[in-house]
């Protein structure tokens, strides 16, 4: 590493230009990016997530799973939609060069982007409070993308893996005695996994689907207000994270319904679709959850397992709330 | 203007989401907007920049000129491709909810993007420092895009309009006696006009292009070390802005050469295409100059009008210099 100062074109060099770019007619180095067509009947689908230092990770995060985490929840969004991940554009404002944190943040945006295949294109970089923002594109056939406007009554609402883990997580890492760096609970708010393969499965299996990122509750708020549908969800059968099982039913509650950075995708399928999704549920090895229904009208309901009302307090979580 | 406080969702209603995608399939409102496919034999432009307050803009800067300004920057990204603006995300960190600042933000953005039809389809919205960030697509037909890397020697250099006035505007704002806002010269600083039209008017006349962000000078030795060639420019030529032309001589320099922000596109062409150039300056009603010429060898000279070596300091803005 370097003692001499490095500016913005060295940096950009050093940590993110990967040479020829693989799928992108041009990558990083001119003032755009040219990305070839997508095959015949395609469409692109595009997202843009931004993350500030303080809010979506701690300042003392480890900058690895800050990579990951940068690119994670934008390849959530292409999953939602049941988009395969082409390429994406990196755009930072950072405090100052930090080399070491640099060559960390850069291992862990590419181990994901490479698994995923997803190609960085270009971006930004410029000076100022620490700030990631990502544009990812995918690509999707005609017709065939998961939306969140197209959930019907007497569909079931289905869960991925499970839900509640991140926000304990960052509870303890917020709490009085925070866990060590590498702890494997903390890797489910660091390290999200974002269900991609799940997501082009689902084409043809789900209708509507939104990825569980501020609250599973208030995603599928959501969900129902773009679809004009109501859902009714039973809380014994939400899947919620083991590091939670342990704690008192309310504070479960919070967690797995409220507390969001999940990243699960949440998705509606018509009942006759049960038997491929438990059958793509094991071919996948993750789990897919049934856990309540759609229903005419408006508003999403708990219920106990015996169908009993349960009252629901905060949803969601609102940046501005 | 309601006294409520105004959430995440309810803010993006307000003032980003105008309903009905256009050009998009799917607009705001989902995990990812969807894009339609492109004519056939044209690529994707893609090009993202953010903005942070006080170092682009400052924190007391007209928000009607920072929302024309957020959006102008990458339209000059796509100019400098030669690419026609089809849409744009934008990703906003807010330290509040200042709804009189939204509104005129969104004002100036909205007058750009409509003058250039371009769609807003996507984004993120959270709390932070002031940061905005937008990724700009773009078409243009395969093969005749503008790039860095494609000067030859022999081309001529050009540059339109006329360059420092922005620098020129932002010395005297941080000086001690600041122009009053709405002060004409300022407007070359806030309200930069990105040059779409030439940019898409030059796909055949020009070879290598180039948008002066970071100064004339700095901004084409990137050109020349892309595309491996070195440039000599005449100072007497170059079309210094009128608001400078009073100032000491090396002043006038620093601004014009090295000051950054004027957004006027640097390009080379054949010398066979002076005529061509030429009168599309005419029908475009924009300066078209000739400012020097493209050698072999690499770096950039500057001369005067004998063709004697002028020397050079600072050639161009870096954020992390």
């Amino acid at each position: 590493m370097s003692e001499q100062p490095l500016g913005e074109f060295d940096l950009i060099t050093r940590y993110f230009d990967r040479g020829a770019p693989r799928r992108a007619r041009l990558g990083i180095g001119d003032d755009c990016a040219l990305l070839a067509p997508l095959p015949a009947g395609a469409v692109l689908a595009v997202t843009s997530d931004m993350l500030v230092a303080g809010r979506h990770f701690l300042p003392e995060s480890d900058p690895e799973g800050v990579g990951h985490k940068t690119l994670a929840v934008n390849l959530s969004d292409l999953a939602a939609m049941g988009a395969q991940p082409v390429a994406f554009t990196l755009s930072m404002s950072l405090p100052q060069i930090d080399t070491a944190w640099l060559e960390k943040f850069a291992r862990g945006l590419f181990a994901i982007a490479d698994r995923h295949d997803c190609e960085l294109i270009g971006g930004d970089t410029t000076r100022g409070p620490l700030n990631l923002c990502v544009t990812a594109f995918g690509e999707v056939p005609s017709g065939v993308a998961l939306r969140r406007d197209l959930a019907q009554p007497g569909d079931d609402v289905w869960v991925s893996g499970s839900v509640g883990g991140a926000a304990y997580a960052l509870s303890r890492l917020l709490g009085p005695t925070p866990p060590a760096t590498g702890d494997l609970s903390v890797r489910r708010l660091e390290r999200p996994e974002p269900r991609v393969a799940l997501g082009i499965a689902l084409r043809h299996l789900a209708r509507a689907a939104i990825d569980v990122s501020d609250g599973l509750l208030g995603d599928l708020a959501h969900l129902c207000e773009r679809s004009r549908v109501a859902a009714r969800i039973d809380w014994s059968s939400v899947p919620i994270a083991m590091q939670i099982s342990g704690l008192d039913e309310g504070v479960q509650q919070r967690f797995a319904l409220a507390g969001g950075d999940d990243y699960e995708l949440l998705f509606t399928a018509p009942a006759e679709n049960r038997t491929g999704i438990q059958a793509l549920s094991s071919s996948l090895q993750l789990a897919l959850t049934r856990i309540g229904e759609i229903l005419p009208g408006s508003g999403v309901q708990l219920v106990d397992g015996r169908g009993m009302p349960i009252p629901v307090s905060a949803q969601s979580f609102d940046h501005f709330a």
